[in-house]
């Protein structure tokens, strides 16, 4: 290994995360180190706090952000709220819905599990059934499975949780900051996501937040809660106005995570929203124009993470290598049922541009020509041209 | 509240951690952000690794960095190694030790507990009396207690631990780059640190490293780990050669990371020990000479963080409030036991410096007078000199 520091290359990032951010969110990385109980630290999470609501649509008091990647954001819902015996209805129809539900086995919890097609949302109609046959004490779903590119549709199945009293945990990964959440109207108790995302800022924070529901099953819980890292009473001692220290958080993270949180705000979350979408509506019309075909059907497709075919005979690494080593462009590649099968490009928060979509198309059509799979560039170039412009 | 975003003040920190940090480490802060799967985020999680073999001074294969605060790291080391019913003799003179100790708890462990003064280490003549009446599969150890200032000498320990064929947790979170650790010689099973303290780095990462045998046992456990996020063996099939897909690791902190640990490097670890312990002789002729004491006797002090006692009729808070507000100076107050009782004045990676230790003595005696306890400057500052000259 060569003593020296490895070379950091500038990449174009429009894989699954993390993405390119901000120079206001780089900037923010290089605030003054704070302690975690100084008055200015203690502020700058509570303004966290505020606009994580203000994404989340909740009102929820028990909001903030873990000190680790989405993944223990996931673990803080999981482990919180499930206990050995609880019956949980886990829904999964990808890579991620899986993790949850290795989770909630981890817990000892009684899981029962509606397994979907890997590119399509769970079915409404098997929630209701299996909830008849209940009861639930939660159902884990993913609002925006980052494996297969798919929206789950959510008020229906919202409003069957409801009926049946079951609780709710929500993996909003992909989802949170780009596409609508609506975590109190749709009645979650918990949910998580990430900071690398339609956030903007870098990895090693997960938003997630706890309705009263929640924390007070957290209360009452029989076995206590195995992590002390992520028990949510601790660190709500912490986020919350007792201030009881928990854990050294990153100042650094968390200047970072506000400043993205405020560029959020600025540019106001319809209008994110709608820009999330534009440039999405613009990468299908390119790829359809130039012969490819996406993986998702229109209505479940996720405006953030475009699952695209790989075509017939076309070496998925081969590209994907081209494309890193030529361009310095990051797309991914397949995960699980889907390997080999699809890539998965990103365009998520500051990474949602116009400038992304175009270039990728022309990195991607010149990675497929090598690949002896021939596209008309110009025509998806103006297909897409044409939607940014709609 | 406020929208705007909040002030974030130019902090002097010399509390239990974060310090401040080099410019170099701000400035890889600011690294162009990678993916997780990288070929170069992963070279740079190889340097991490090969670093942090050197400062543990161990030829682990399993030494990196968890995605978390040195609490995730206690909790790795902690949730791998025990299970339900294992027997584990927990070693509890501090907060730190008692946080281990409730880990263990939440495991469902069966804990065998050497409660110790706070203020001095445990006597390896109460280990060597409970290992008699053992076995234990665990002990765990605070090599430097950041709540009370205390180094646990360890040579007796880890001679025992092997004779009674014990493995070692052991927290050095407090000494990790700044006091000796022998992870090797001295049969630890796993040890874990945090990224912002003698390390010099922003909070967020937590070193770990595990024995051969440590991996074993954490495979043939009975009842599997219920962490997914912490999970060892999970976490080495990424860092490892597998490069298995387990968390997004944050490039923007990793970078900062590397960073902190070549500083180390080009430093030289026996430097660097020697300059963090001429600074706390510096420290502490200063102390005594303003007619101060030491919380902890001469032989088991931490050169890394430093407990004074809280002279008869000053008013800790208001003290520490004045430094603050007046010379943007943060100093940790007491936990638990030693709460209102102590200060904690960490010297640790760049922020153990000379400039610090006389900006510390004239701010200290300026709080000081304030209160009505009127202390010797000149004096101080003459003894804190003469130490740095030796």
């Amino acid at each position: 290994m060569a003593s020296n520091r490895p070379e950091v290359p500038l990449r174009k990032l429009m894989g699954p995360g993390p993405l390119n951010i901000h120079p206001r969110v780089f900037q923010a990385l290089t605030s003054p180190v704070l302690g975690h109980l100084d008055p200015a630290h203690l502020e700058v999470l509570d303004h966290i706090g505020e606009r994580l609501r203000m994404v989340f649509k909740t009102q929820n008091r028990i909001t903030n952000a873990t000190p680790g990647t989405g993944t223990s954001g996931m673990e803080t819902c999981v482990t919180n709220l499930l206990e050995p015996g609880d019956r949980v209805l886990a829904c999964v129809h990808g890579y991620f819905g899986d993790r949850i539900r290795q989770m909630a086995e981890r817990q000892e919890a009684e899981i029962t599990l509606i397994e979907g097609e890997w590119g399509k949302p769970t079915d409404p109609e098997r929630v209701e059934k299996a909830l008849k046959e209940g009861p639930y004490k939660v159902i884990t779903l993913v609002h925006a499975e980052t494996s297969t590119g798919v929206l789950q549709p959510m008020d229906e199945i919202a409003s069957l949780a409801k009926a049946h009293g079951a609780m709710i945990i929500l993996d909003t990964v992909t989802s949170l900051g780009g596409i609508e959440v609506k975590a109190d109207d749709w009645g979650l108790d918990a949910a998580y996501s990430c900071s690398q995302k339609c956030i903007g800022c870098p990895s090693g924070l997960a938003p997630v937040t706890f309705s009263d529901r929640a924390i007070e099953s957290a209360k009452k819980r029989k076995h206590p809660i195995r992590s002390w890292y992520l028990d949510i009473l601790l660190l709500d001692k912490y986020w919350g106005s007792e201030r009881v220290y928990h854990h050294t958080s990153s100042s650094t993270l968390c200047a970072a995570l506000l400043e993205a949180l405020l560029l959020i705000e600025e540019e106001g979350l319809e209008n994110r929203y709608a820009r999330h979408l534009k440039n999405h509506q613009a990468l299908v019309a390119g790829i359809e124009a130039m012969g490819l075909k996406m993986a998702v059907s229109p209505e479940y497709r996720l405006p953030t993470l475009n699952t695209v075919q790989v075509p017939k005979g076309v070496d998925d690494v081969k590209v994907r290598g081209y494309l890193l080593q030529k361009f310095n462009l990051e797309i991914g590649g397949g995960l699980g049922a889907f390997k080999g099968k699809v890539w998965r490009v990103g365009l998520m928060g500051y990474s949602s541009s116009a400038e992304n979509v175009l270039f990728f198309l022309s990195a991607l059509s010149r990675a497929l020509t090598l690949e002896g799979f021939n596209t008309d560039l110009k025509t998806g170039l103006d297909a897409a041209m044409s939607a940014l412009d709609a």
